[in-house]
């Protein structure tokens, strides 16, 4: 039954060989592994203004060099990351840029932020989709998390399905979203160079404004950088790209790169010359698209393809995090499962573990994440600026031809990054003082696994532990709990082993019970020695633990080895288990777990 | 720590033979068995009136004849119960009657009917004392699911610590609402004799009413016998009485019928002298009492502790469910976990599986269990009837002495028992109905249950099944992952074992493994067998579980015995198990339940 469903939804599985024909080619390695960047574009401009608001309207086209200066960082970013693809041809970004070049506390602390920051990736993108998907049928609003849980499940079900059909599946919208865009940003400017927009609309720039101070523009600044989250996705995905991958990737970078720049500045001019300012209920986009087209076709599908792409920017979460949990764990700060490829050669334990917690996190704040887009946009600008340090110092160590401009665009990346970190503290500290808390618990924890994994190795090496304890023989301990098929089964295999002793217990809760079965026991196996443990308590374990303490005991000084053979049940329906006392298991676990012994199960299958 | 709590919450455990010492005397047994009997005069007499209000306040003077009728159907309940438990005094009560006297499915009826009301009890009445409480302090109402959860808990502990400590704390409560109730009546009819209340205030017996129809009677007549749910409590739970227990449990009923007639008459009484009218908001008790005392402390004395009863009815159902489970359980209907004393003496699984199914019905109602009450009557009369026709057929078959007088009195009960149940159908459907679909399914369940275990005697019967097959060799399969000191071990286990042969797997995910895995054991252990199995879709089961079936296949033909030696980690620290992938676990659930081989688990304990 339950394989039979999951054949049906992730499909079949795949053969490890077949490996590399789940590698994407550019056009949809573009689509998924930049949705989240081109999403930005549908805030970013929005967050600018939200600032600028505050100095009133006449400060408006203080957009314009805030812009600029967004491009340049994001003109040095890209750059930046496209060294970084060359440098590390297999991936990992941030985390393998940092760790190696700075040391293994900055790349962990680069690391653990982009980890988490992909759990909020997709927590906070699927909630804003939702959100613009609920606010045109308010009937569904009271399901908003309903909804967006639903979103996350599909969307962890595609990756499962492997990397190129949600590429297939999810190339369309990104793609029409940008053309929509386009349309949008050609017909406003047409307007606008036909005169049909009236030029009152705006203030001139230049225009002095009362109030107005570095550290404003610089908030303004940060705030409009959100739009720059998701730039460092194609770097920890490289191995998803066809061959030459690093190639592939850099190109592929690059287009990103040009499609975000063409559409952040074309929104930000036209939010300017429109003189749009920023409302609770109506995006600035969607006033932007109301006053090009009115509310017709066009309006309703820039709507409809934002709130899609919003959805789908948590995709990028998806390919991204996979990938940098099998860097992390072959380093052993995570658990090794992170590593194993499944089914259809995706790694699905961190596609699941990633849609878990987002769900965690959209039912917790009951998918009102908004406020965790400062923390999500710290969480990335924090790697950003690790990784940026990392290459400058690589460039300053390894002096190959021309790193001096290579390590110009870096130092340029680095430090504006800085600044965006340093304001998102000084104007946000409300916000994003959990990064302060949960970073250095991560990095615990990375630390702890780490060390155990090392002990581990440690205790397994054949030429470092103590050597093996020979074994001249067996006492086989077998629990008996009545005269029955199940006990003379188990019995004869115990036999069969040619131990040096057997001992059948039994472990009765009343007194009168021990003598009556001793009787019978000596009729039925007079040549196997039975011990009685009376248990006042009526628990089966304790006594039981105690008498196999003292007979290892003394099986140990004479090197034999004690084996407790255990009978189990095996029904033939699942629902028939708790018809039976699982004596078997709790007697296992415990002896397992508390005590050094063998345990050998027995299973006994029911036939009806 | 675990156990620590438990010791703490629950108290030591207790020595089976201290048993004797866990009976409850007269006085406490009251207390405990008669809470959910004496609660309900706090709602009987108002559900009379709630149905005479129909036909306008002239018509409440019929509540006095409904009452008459009432008590002696309560007379009837009584001293058939006092019968039943000389007769069947090992308790039992209502399906041990209808087992022994109709047969096997009349039993189920009346005990699956018992059940599952004693569920209903526990939320009913806890929710109702819940509301009363919260009524009194508004700010908590929207709590209430939480409060009534709380209360269950706590019941469920004190339960748990064991019958005579849950009836030393819930004697005193139940106590002083006597005590309340009869203080309330004596004023009420001090105050009607010295004249002090209008007689105008109530229409005298026999004015002529329109409308009325002995339909609206019985239905009037079968709402307050609802104040009688819980008499059957007593013949359950006869093993908790002292010795004699059948003696002390008559005499407790005795006592228990006594004061449940006083009270239920003397409410219905001031209830039509006062010519109080039921409201929505305010009880009929309330308004006695406020008309009684003004609302000074005893008004208040007397809604504190019918709350509290309310809450305390719950613990009748913690004394009979256990009991009733362990005859059930007995006879091999229900799972047999629900015989096993726990460390208090207790029925403990009865008493954990009563608190958690009512907790779920108190959740998935939201507390708002009113609507349950017509069906947790009818839950109750279905059993009332089913037992007294049970002793009517006993008397007739066995004619004991005086058996004419013992009819009479089971005949009149399990006639009006009867009508009570039609009337419920006939006036109630609509809150009745699902006793028509559960009832079936908890007997076919019953069915099913007892069909297995009859099933599984006869499989562990040693005459009937069919001879243990010999073993005359051991082949061992020993599943490897590398060459480490764990797997060492295992083979040294292997090795002790003196089989006829020991086969290592190893089970390489690429191709590239398998010949460098077999020339690093070939110096290794060139004495063991080694067999890769290539993977392809990186599933360690399916090849090894092909595997086992082939070497089975050929073990069997020569009677030699497959044995699977799987290695374990045991960390030093709980969570480390997430962080080794917990293949043994899994390999050693596939293999027992689907095949028929041994599995041997040698544990390698971490020491760090």
């Amino acid at each position: 039954m339950l394989p039979y469903l999951k054949r049906f939804l992730i499909g079949r599985p795949l053969k490890s060989h077949e490996a590399s024909e789940q590698k994407l080619n550019k056009k949809k390695a573009l689509a998924i592994l930049s949705s989240d960047a081109l999403s930005s574009v549908a805030y970013g401009p929005e967050q600018i203004l939200l600032v600028l608001v505050t100095l009133g309207t006449a400060a408006f086209w203080y957009s314009i060099p805030i812009a600029v200066g967004v491009l340049i960082l994001l003109a040095a970013l890209i750059l930046s990351y496209r060294q970084i693809i060359f440098a590390y041809p297999h991936g990992g970004g941030a985390y393998v840029v940092s760790k190696e070049n700075l040391g293994k506390y900055p790349g962990l602390i680069a690391g653990g932020s982009l980890l988490v920051d992909y759990i909020l990736t997709v927590a906070v993108s699927v909630s804003a989709g939702t959100d613009a998907i609920t606010s045109a049928f308010p009937g569904l609003h009271s399901y908003n998390v309903l909804i967006a849980v639903i979103f996350v499940l599909l969307i962890t079900l595609l990756n499962l399905r492997g990397v190129t059909e949600s590429a297939s599946v999810l190339a369309y919208p990104v793609y029409l979203f940008v053309l929509a865009l386009f349309i949008l940003i050609g017909v406003g400017l047409y307007r606008i160079a036909t005169g049909q927009v009236a030029p009152e609309l705006h203030t001139s720039i230049g225009t002095p404004v009362a109030g107005v101070s570095l550290f404003i523009l610089l908030r303004a600044f940060s705030s409009g950088s959100s739009a720059l989250t998701g730039v460092e996705a194609i770097s920890n995905a490289i191995p998803n790209f066809r061959d030459p991958a690093p190639n592939n990737a850099a190109k592929t970078l690059m287009a990103m790169g040009l499609l975000l720049a063409l559409l952040f500045s074309g929104i930000v001019y036209l939010a300017y010359y429109y003189g749009v300012s920023p409302m609770g209920e109506v995006t600035v986009l969607s006033q932007i698209a109301e006053q090009t087209f009115g509310r017709n076709f066009m309006y309703f599908f820039i709507q409809g393809t934002t709130a899609l792409i919003l959805i789908l920017a948590a995709n990028t979460g998806y390919s991204a995090f996979p990938l940098l949990a099998v860097n992390l764990a072959k380093d052993k700060f995570i658990p090794r499962m992170f590593t194993v490829r499944g089914d259809r050669l995706g790694y699905s334990n961190g596609i699941i573990i990633l849609g878990l917690l987002s769900i965690v996190l959209i039912m917790a704040f009951k998918g009102q994440t908004e406020h965790l887009i400062p923390l999500y946009a710290v969480g990335v600008f924090i790697p950003f600026t690790l990784s940026q340090t990392g290459m400058m110092l690589k460039w300053l160590r390894e002096r190959p031809q021309g790193w001096g401009l290579k390590f110009i665009i870096n130092t340029i990346g680095a430090l504006i990054s800085f600044i965006v970190v340093i304001m998102f503290f000084l104007t946000k500290f409300s916000q994003v003082w959990p990064v302060l808390v949960f970073l250095p618990l991560i990095i615990l924890l990375f630390y702890r696994i780490r060390k155990h994994y090392d002990a581990v190795a440690e205790q397994l090496r054949i030429s470092a532990s103590k050597p093996v304890v020979p074994i001249d023989g067996n006492v086989v301990i077998l629990p008996v709990a009545g005269i029955t098929h199940v006990v003379e089964n188990s019995l004869n295999y115990a036999k069969s082993l040619s131990p040096h002793q057997i001992i059948a217990v039994y472990v009765p809760f009343e007194r009168g019970d021990e003598v009556a079965f001793e009787k019978k026991w000596e009729t039925w196996h007079p040549d196997v020695r039975l011990v009685t443990l009376y248990s006042p308590y009526r628990s089966i374990i304790h006594p039981l633990t105690k008498f196999i303490d003292t007979v290892q005991r003394k099986a140990s000084e004479a090197n034999y080895q004690v084996t407790v053979v255990i009978p189990q049940f095996i029904p033939k329906k699942g629902w028939h288990n708790i018809l039976h006392n699982q004596s078997s298991l709790l007697i296992r676990a415990h002896l397992l777990y508390r005590r050094n012994v063998i345990i050998t199960t027995v299973p006994y299958h029911l036939q009806k």
